[in-house]
């Protein structure tokens, strides 16, 4: 399983178990000058932290993040920067049932068809609390996109709960932070508050799809051909936990299009910088961004982890029935938001440093300031 | 530009322009004795092969494939195979416009504010032509595959055409090598004809959804965490000209299941492997393939260059309007199908090899045979 | 600096700094079902430990080595394994007079001069207590081994300390552990004992030369071109502190023989494997290994921090004079022993997994076992 | 044999084999912008070349380069260069013999070994015919150099045959091109062309040291802690064929020196820049460029294919004698000249597109001016 690294220049490389004594981000390519404290990141790390509400599980982790190198005197060196979090709240006896049953949709059977031998408490490796350690080295992305590119932003937030999607003309960054969906649509939010409430009741779970946005990325972000910053996204977004589906821009609606439909006209703007009549596109042509915003979707499917007796097999190969009875997320997609934003910064990071290797002797007049 | 190459132990690096003196694949870690001859490898290209009918451009390239290396009494030797196709057919005066144009849709502009040059002619590197290169990759990889694990097979079809799907009722493999729309519904390929038909005459353009599937494919294949096999599979899918969608089994509907609809249950087969009562995960569970049927689906945007005139921006950055007059595909999703067979076969492959490298000293007692 | 990784399949990143909160190894691609404590890696870490005798710094460093990831009821999983080494006595005020000048023949100049700020405690993360973390994650790879390779053997050992060369007729295995420069000739050991009290009082260094012995080495491993067997050895050696040449088998000595002396003849063995008439090659031909015993030898530079005044400069540019107090080792050849080792071992893992997936669809008649 | 491929940014991948249909270099990461044309890189190639004189190997290639990609105007783009050699005299009957004997000193058996086939035409994929393709991409790598590092000079000469070294104080760029041993001094030249000529009548062969030397690199390039830019030159040189050793600025010698010998003062020069006292470090410290020159040293073993009969087995395990009867260089050292010089060139170019995305937010006061 030698593949726990993901990016190129910036290089995240995530360790550690549900229930083992720690996990961590050995993040290596961060560039020198940063200013970075824990608490920073211990912000993004609170966002994602289970335990907050009904609706995401009632594991309760301090998720205290501990920077371990590659930070001195209070700004990074350059050198790899090691992010920690032991692991506090483990339980481990809640899990002696999947000792030996494998959970259905789960990766305990995968693990061990594998693997020969597999930590089954909490899932081990493929537990969605690896994506802890994605947010921390996400907060540390951030922190050098601050310093590199000043106006980016990135948001997260969830469009679709099951077959629910959001109102986009009620559509309102203000209210993601405001409800515990990070649902930027106040009526779909309440909406979604009840639905939530009855699926948990009656130990089933749903489904969500999740849309993440970067504005005020540069223009020339992407390195064709198998490493364009689509391909790159659609990879980052397919890697976390219970992801089904990967849509850049129009996403799967696009071949629904025709091509006078989806031609997103080009003008010169006001600043000098070319600009687009709409962004079917989603902020990228050719694996490059365009300037405008990359927008990124994705779909979680529902918490494998029910209530409901399901029908499954032993290590033995026995016939038997399984109920989760763990601490479960009725709709994991909830807590797959801050992670999504993550891996955007990540990449959107990795991108502009690769860039910069990859300029020429010259630049096009439009060129990326860099 | 430095990422033309995929994959982790069979590495395919794909080079050439659309219209420059020839293109091909580099490819590394090819098994060592796996017959192969340039017919083989032609078989597939030639399926791929445009101006084959009148729904694909008109360009002739005869598509003749060389192997230049690796290769020694019909056989691999292990070393790199290099595969060469050279351009015969380019007419670079068709695209005289596109010099000073940037065109809607099209990575022109991108790779002009990227690298601050281009090779305007049939859009260069970032032309579709490159995806020749992969299906000659693909054809190597299949033969490889056929050595390895026999009984895999690997099937392209379209399933929708613009907001028309297949009725899955109806599907029939047979049905897919019998019309030019590798389409399994034969009553839906003959609604396709005619109403892509009207839109090629009109100058207009529509997009599709490929589904890939591979059946016989071993449990146990996948790295995680970030070289998962859904993830590989979804970067090589992304990276495909034109695709903006990737699902694997359910894919974006995952969203709308319940966490019961969803299950997939486990039972044992009588041939001492596990079986399952469905397949929402498309054969990938925490990104390591179950034995199932691995199912991929791409959403293909529609051709950007139509003959609609679309305002846009020169060079210099003066509005104009451009009329793309090349020799176009009205549904660039048709060729795209065998691209992604190849590309499927190529992961598959890279994953047989990694799995051996990943293996410890023991083994599950449902193991991957290997 | 995103390149503190090593391998390719067995992937190790080293990570942390002389005088931060710890230091440690991500340990990727670690086979599954290796048996494994964090005893048997301390054992290795203590031969390298600082502190044990007058001829090594007397920096007491606890250097106790905590499994935090990839283990399970003593068992490797397949996922990373996390070893961390918490740094317990950094007196840091030891070195406030380096914080503003650069010591000739460290990297203070050129990690300011690339990265603009620089940890200056302890050299920071271009410190020797680097390979501390290398050491941990060899001990794994040893663990490893046992289990893939059972008779596979490694053993370093000085062979030279200045210009006084141990002497061959009087090689001795047993020595080795015996005295306190991994010396396998006991006369020299005695003469170095005498020659470097010496040196170290008159506040002088001295370089050494180090050979690393792999036996028992399965027939086949290397990854040509550009990842050999002694590719990726020489570049093991060359990433250790202070290493200035890299020699396999006849090394530089190589260029003096003729073709009939340096030729190593071929005979069949009583054991049915290819035998050789003598070892030149040094057990790898064409970046292959042989079966024969593999031979690395390098040579490392006097330590750099010495007593006697040197001329530099400070950050700002003004001329000055460095005195280097710290608490340093007059020889650093001794404790590049163990590093050697652990480099040897990390190698011939990471190749034997590389095998496995490079191999093909036949075996030639001689091939490795596997 | 998937590691065909080096370097991080500047991506060199080779194919071919000695006696196959051609061979080449398909090399990504090219800065776009470079002019660039075939004549440019066949100048370095034709310095190369075989048959030029009575001490290289008699075999006749006209090793002409054609650039299929990557090249529009004269100019790159940034996308992959493809450099192919077409094999024009190959004789594969000189080589019948060898079909079914090992070589002693060549890759013969250990390739037969790993992969259990082998194209055994001049060793196939292990003939240093291979290199013409390196010798290709560093006439490329040369050509962006000079448009990114104007002052920077790449000069390679042998400094010692058999036992016989050059006088450093007769140390003359300008003979270097004035004899055909690259010899920097006149009179080892002369004394060399006698004792090879005896060699050659012989039928033996002899060994060699060659010397890299780069001029104008400037400081802070180089990746640590396994990037370093020794690691990558020791890489680089030893994966030449018939290279056992590998030396940085002191190289070997390094250990018998003392600090005080080996320290390399600091001084400020003139221009604002650091300057050194010595060069015992090679321009290297820590990894990365002092802004001195860099020196890189290796050594070559003699020709393994010599007249005289040595023993050995074949494939089928008998023993027997062999004579390597085919067109060999008794000093296979000479030919390797100019590839060092290559590798020396890729490496460079490589690590100062990786400083581009390695550098920080701020940068140091004496910073490498990029």
């Amino acid at each position: 399983m030698s593949f726990n690294t993901f990016g190129h220049i910036f290089r995240v490389t995530t360790w550690g178990e549900s229930h083992g004594p720690a996990l961590g981000a050995t993040v290596d390519g961060v560039p020198p000058g940063v200013p970075i404290t824990a608490a920073q990141i211990q912000h993004w790390l609170d966002r994602r932290k289970p335990g907050q509400n009904k609706y995401t599980t009632q594991r309760r982790e301090a998720d205290e993040v501990e920077i371990l190198s590659g930070v001195f005197e209070g700004v990074t060196t350059g050198t790899p920067v090691q992010l920690m979090i032991r692991n506090t709240d483990q339980r481990s006896k809640d899990y002696s049932e999947i000792m030996e049953k494998f959970r259905p949709g789960h990766a305990d059977i995968t693990y061990f068809q594998k693997y020969g031998i597999r930590d089954y408490r909490g899932g081990g490796r493929s537990s969605a609390r690896e994506t802890a350690a994605r947010v921390a080295a996400g907060g540390l992305a951030r922190a050098a996109l601050a310093q590199l590119v000043p106006g980016l932003k990135i948001a997260g937030y969830m469009v679709r709960m099951g077959r629910d999607g959001i109102d986009r003309s009620l559509f309102d960054f203000q209210q993601i932070e405001q409800n515990p969906f990070w649902c930027p649509d106040a009526d779909a939010a309440a909406r979604w508050a009840e639905s939530l409430d009855a699926l948990r009741k009656s130990g089933n779970s749903v489904g969500a799809v999740i849309e993440v946005v970067a504005q005020g990325v540069p223009a020339g972000l992407g390195a064709p051909i198998y490493a364009k910053l689509d391909t790159d996204l659609a990879a980052a977004a397919m890697s976390i936990n219970a992801v089904k589906g990967v849509e850049i821009g129009e996403g799967m609606n696009a071949a629904g299009l025709t091509g006078i439909e989806n031609a997103d006209e080009i003008y010169m703007g006001n600043d000098g910088q070319p600009q687009y009549s709409s962004n079917h596109a989603g902020g990228i042509l050719g694996g490059i961004s365009t300037g405008q915003d990359v927008v990124l979707r994705f779909a979680v499917k529902p918490t494998s982890s029910i209530l409901n007796p399901r029908k499954t097999i032993t290590k033995a190969g026995e016939p038997a029935e399984i109920v989760t009875k763990g601490r479960h997320d009725p709709c994991v997609g909830i807590r797959a938001v801050p992670v999504g934003e993550a891996m955007m910064a990540c990449v959107l990071l990795d991108h502009i440093l690769l860039h910069r290797g990859h300029v020429g002797v010259n630049q096009g007049v439009i060129g990326v300031g860099d």
